[in-house]
């Protein structure tokens, strides 16, 4: 199983992404301000990984206050939230991680320091646990979806790399893999960080499963050609119609979907799930900084001193999605249950 | 004027445009296979500048034969059009101009071999200088789909580099430019080989029209958000019925500009309709080699022993085309005059 971040002896380790396909680095981290680095930078990315990553935050932040006054820890505490709430605005499953361990916050407000890192600590390693769980059971379901033989085309990581450790739209591969159905999957580049190429090639190879990237130009020839059987997708919030937002590349990827009769399946966690956006507008989309798009590696792509836009999402309108696979089950209507 | 490619004192000079746009450096040829080299791994590309090259190629091919047998040379002249002709297989132009130049070979048979050279040289320089009138010719016509505030969609370079130096969907913009209307204009980046990020944003900025460049996954976002008034991309073949073969993205992009009611329009010269082929399915699609998708110059963005398919065009139905602009008017209906 592939390790993307872990709890061991009250630190947290992380495996670095951004040097992903070429090298496999853990890195330690012992203090809540350097995981809001590390989210900010990718180190850690995948809406469910985020969450996750932000709960062992949390749990950092008090392991790192040697106060005694409830009161300064209360205040403490809500400084460490803060701060790891600023990381990424689209990932919902980020605030909602955030909102689980302000609860145990509120619960304890008047409990001992060891007693609160005692408790902080134990529902981070719940969060963490039952996303494996969570992304087991979406598994199961999203792989009913899928027969022996077809081809698949996926787009970003939505794998083990995004979350705890088994995956959403990848999960629902592994779980068709384990039921004896042999897939192929072709795996869009996703640029600019290249999720597709480093990450879901690098997953789906130790997986064993037959991987083919493409530059995110190429979706189109490979459905008009017929080669597509089915494109599945992650999420990083979803509205409460529906629509979705998710790595940018995702709408287009759900048009030509909708123009070749492919059905487009969404695969997250009802964690994604965010009731009050009535739909995807109301939904930040976080800019990120030019040099994604301007440069790879250390390669400059683009001349200096033109103009940049660099969006990480975009909205997909629920018209344009077959069906949304959870942990709950398989829905093809909102609201859901 | 940008100098894409040239004949000077009996040489080619060719900007290498794999080096833009961080160097700006011109290279010498002074035979054909060196040329063919220079085609084949875009130190030169675009259909109509490769028209152009191949042509140029021919004329250096005779420039190098030191025989007196018309016999002799004819067979010499015949190695060097097929060693041409075998650089690309997609851009017509290509084929075009090598038969325009085999026409000249045809008709000095039996000329004594200064006199075919001068003959081929007169008539490579035709070519370069036609495709400068033409891109001119083809500019008029398409400024006037431009008005002044209008925000521009383009793909790959249809550029100046991809031509003797105007170009054919950027032609219309510098001609629009030119009755004084301001555009902006957004430039896909254009993976696997960046045209779009490393050519397009180059010649704009030199040109002056405010440039934005965005990965190919973000033109969807843009016209979501009613950002793009129209797209307009060259061609490198043109079937029968109007459908366009182009570099590989331009037909998801005229399905995502169709979905959003956004004009589509392709820029081409006459020589890139291909009246031989009644559909874009029989038009050959060039694979390329896996490095353009594995690398971005010398850094590795998949993992050893994946998949890559890389196929360098796709086919684009005349559907979904709102109009083909060249040099002889705008076609809204095939077959063309």
């Amino acid at each position: 199983m592939i390790k993307t971040l872990e709890w061991q002896n009250d630190k947290v380790i992380l495996l670095d992404q951004r040097k992903l396909p070429t090298e496999e680095v853990y890195e330690t981290f012992t203090d809540y301000l350097t995981v809001c680095r590390a989210i900010e930078t990718m180190v850690v990315r995948g809406a469910p990984a985020i969450g996750v990553a932000a709960a062992f935050g949390v749990a950092l932040g008090a392991l790192g206050l040697a106060d005694k006054d409830p009161q300064k820890i209360q205040e403490k505490m809500a400084t460490v939230c803060e701060r790891l709430a600023q990381t990424r605005p689209t990932a919902v499953n980020l605030f909602w991680a955030i909102d689980r361990m302000k609860k145990v916050i509120e619960a304890n407000k008047t409990a001992k320091i060891d007693n609160l890192q005692k408790a902080l600590r134990a529902e981070a390693l719940r969060i963490y646990n039952e996303d494996i769980e969570t992304c087991r059971a979406l598994g199961r379901h999203g792989a009913s979806l899928f027969h022996d033989g077809m081809t698949i085309l996926t787009h970003c990581n939505a794998g083990a790399l995004a979350t705890a450790g088994y995956g959403t739209a990848l999960g629902c591969l592994y779980a068709a893999q384990e039921e004896g159905k042999q897939l192929k999957v072709y795996a869009d580049e996703t640029r600019p960080v290249l999720q597709g190429a480093r990450l879901t090639a690098w997953e789906l190879k130790k997986h064993g499963i037959p991987v083919t990237v493409i530059a995110d130009n190429m979706a189109g020839i490979l459905m008009q050609e017929g080669k597509i059987d089915a494109v599945i997708v992650g999420a990083d919030r979803i509205a409460a119609n529906g629509d979705t937002v998710n790595k940018i590349g995702t709408y287009p990827l759900a048009v030509l979907a909708k123009h070749h009769g492919v059905p487009f399946y969404v695969a997250a966690p009802m964690s994604t799930v965010d009731l009050t956006m009535p739909s995807a507008k109301e939904i930040p989309i976080e800019v990120r900084k030019s040099r994604e798009v301007t440069h790879v590696g250390d390669v400059q792509i683009t001349p200096d001193d033109v103009g940049i836009f660099n969006p990480a999402f975009d909205r997909t309108p629920f018209g344009l999605i077959t069906a949304i696979i959870t942990e709950k089950g398989i829905c093809t209507a909102f609201p859901m249950g």
